[in-house]
């Protein structure tokens, strides 16, 4: 938050109107569906023939993002992503956002600003109008919540629990990099707590902090899909891990799995950092978690279909429920998956 | 949070899906546009001809709450109704919510079981579906964002711009009561604090508290103005106080506006416990806030149909913007009107 010391407005100065207004005045409204933005009691929406969707996620401080390497820029975009990639995941089209912030005295308006920069960036990017939020004091730390709408064809959306036996599970993308990434951040962060001075070397990782700091959703592959025809019979967003999520899509689609280890799409960066770290290459990619890839199933029928498409790995079929959910290993070997997802609740250190 | 003495299970027992789904299971869908509700990436809704509302807040311990007098039960019923009320404030009526929390250790399942009975209390008695949320740790403290999605036709919908000059100034209900009810509880709080064991005596003042822990939104004068096929041209809720809401209306319908101090609504038990503690009373009622009472606008013309109806107040008449915002008190002085609703961004008083 360097910008800070250059200029800082006293955020008590606009009071809370003032300053929505502030932050969100340069966002036009795009989508035909959005009638009325911010400045009323709430925003007035039209979605006529298409179904609504709609997803809501919460940002705290110390739990979700630490400010000491992620820029508030960065993390408006990326809690902006966060969501759309939920709607993604449903098999729909990003259209309104609402954003609530509780800020402490600690930040200034143009920390807020920075913020809503990257808010802006994401909604350019992925054609989302901002429609409505909230501001308000917090006693402690940034808290955001983030409430995403979205459009579907009723014909298209696409649950959790539609996976039958033999349908192929397949992935976009690659997965562990975002994990790496923090990782990484965790111990140059250490490194400059302890050794003031010292600046972080990141070159050749890149990719990593990209993964980390500015995720994407994946608004190509549902346009992909939507092109080659191709309707999943079940799909999610990686937020919590591979792991995780493929035991959400088999209880709720009342399955088993297999998936092959071999089979899992790994960066080449993400291989050398784990190694490094001496950290477990394949317990990094299903555990990790934050990718905001697509994990999907499809009915084996559409094995060519699927099969070479850039971008998209088959790493697994569905099975019936009694034979578990599994892991090949490359030796041969059978591992129960666990969802050893990040679990907050465990993990905040403080009693308050 | 007394409950938490007689028995308290850790909320990392459950982990982050165990208690979403703990939390929500008791939640059954009665709104025909929920199609999904809780359990996938996104609620699946279908509006049709209906226009969609939505509208969100963010509520934090220590700014917009104190658990020291506020019951969990009743601050989730509160949370729901905040929201209920901006849809209502739009002419609409409130179909869905979604509910995230961020909670630190000290809370425990009981406790947030005690929240979501007062959701549950509020989505049944206004008809309402919980579809989605999330929890998540918090270092510190409890964090409450809601999203409330609604419908309204299209030819119903009621913004805050609307207004004309001449037309009537109508307020439901009374104004000032949640203020006297905080300023109550504040008070005892202080005198339990310094001689503790000294128990509050609220016998007849059974009112101020109501309205200040358990308010109600107005789907009944939404209900009553359809009946009687009114429509108001503005209409704006009364959260941040009377004068703070008018100027709202007046600014962005381009108008000035006369009230009449005589015609504002106060009910006997606010009258009493302001003079008790020696305050203005029309500055309580113009500025105390979180009445979500409706405030809206008519055209002169329905005078004969408004005037009668029990339940709603005609407290003045817009005018031309060049002629400002005025209070006429008792005495035929005019006053002008100032937002001193309570800005949280100078009250609150941590440096964190």
């Amino acid at each position: 938050m360097s910008n800070t010391k250059i200029k800082r407005t006293e955020i008590s100065q606009y009071g809370e109107f003032g300053l929505i207004d502030h932050l969100t005045k340069n966002f036009d409204l795009r989508q035909p569906s959005s009638l009325k933005g911010v400045g009323d009691d709430a925003a007035v929406l039209s979605y006529n023939q298409k179904k609504t969707l709609a997803t809501t996620d919460l940002l705290l401080e110390g739990i979700h993002f630490d400010l000491i390497y992620t820029p508030l820029r960065h993390l408006g975009y990326k809690a902006a992503i966060v969501n759309f990639s939920d709607i993604y995941a449903m098999n729909g089209t990003p259209t309104q956002l609402l954003v609530s912030l509780g800020v402490s005295k600690r930040f200034g308006v143009e920390d807020l600003e920075d913020f809503y920069s990257g808010i802006r960036l994401a909604c350019d990017e992925y054609n989302v109008d901002l429609v409505g939020g909230d501001t308000s004091a917090s006693l402690t730390g940034l808290t955001i919540s983030i409430t995403c709408l979205g459009i579907v064809d009723p014909e298209r959306v696409v649950y959790r629990n539609g996976a039958k036996a033999n349908d192929l599970i397949c992935v976009s993308g690659d997965l562990g990099a975002a994990y790496m990434g923090l990782q990484l951040l965790e111990r140059e962060k250490h490194v400059f707590q302890q050794a003031s001075g010292i600046q972080p070397d990141f070159a050749g990782k890149e990719y990593l902090l990209e993964r980390q700091l500015k995720p994407e959703a994946r608004k190509d592959i549902v346009e992909l899909l939507q092109n080659k025809d191709i309707l999943p019979t079940s799909m999610i967003d990686v937020s919590d891990g591979l792991s995780s999520e493929l035991i959400h899509l088999c209880k709720q689609s009342q399955c088993g799995c297999r998936i092959y280890e071999e089979n899992i799409p790994i960066d080449y960066q993400t291989a050398l950092q784990a190694e490094e770290m001496h950290m477990n290459l394949t317990t990094t990619a299903l555990n990790g978690g934050e990718d905001y890839e697509l994990l999907f199933t499809v009915p084996l029928s559409f094995h060519e279909q699927v099969k070479d498409i850039e971008g998209i790995r088959i790493i697994g079929h569905m099975c019936d429920a009694s034979l578990g959910m599994r892991l090949i290993s490359r030796d041969g070997n059978e591992l129960d998956l666990k969802a050893q997802g990040w679990n907050a609740f465990e993990d905040s250190s403080s009693n308050a």
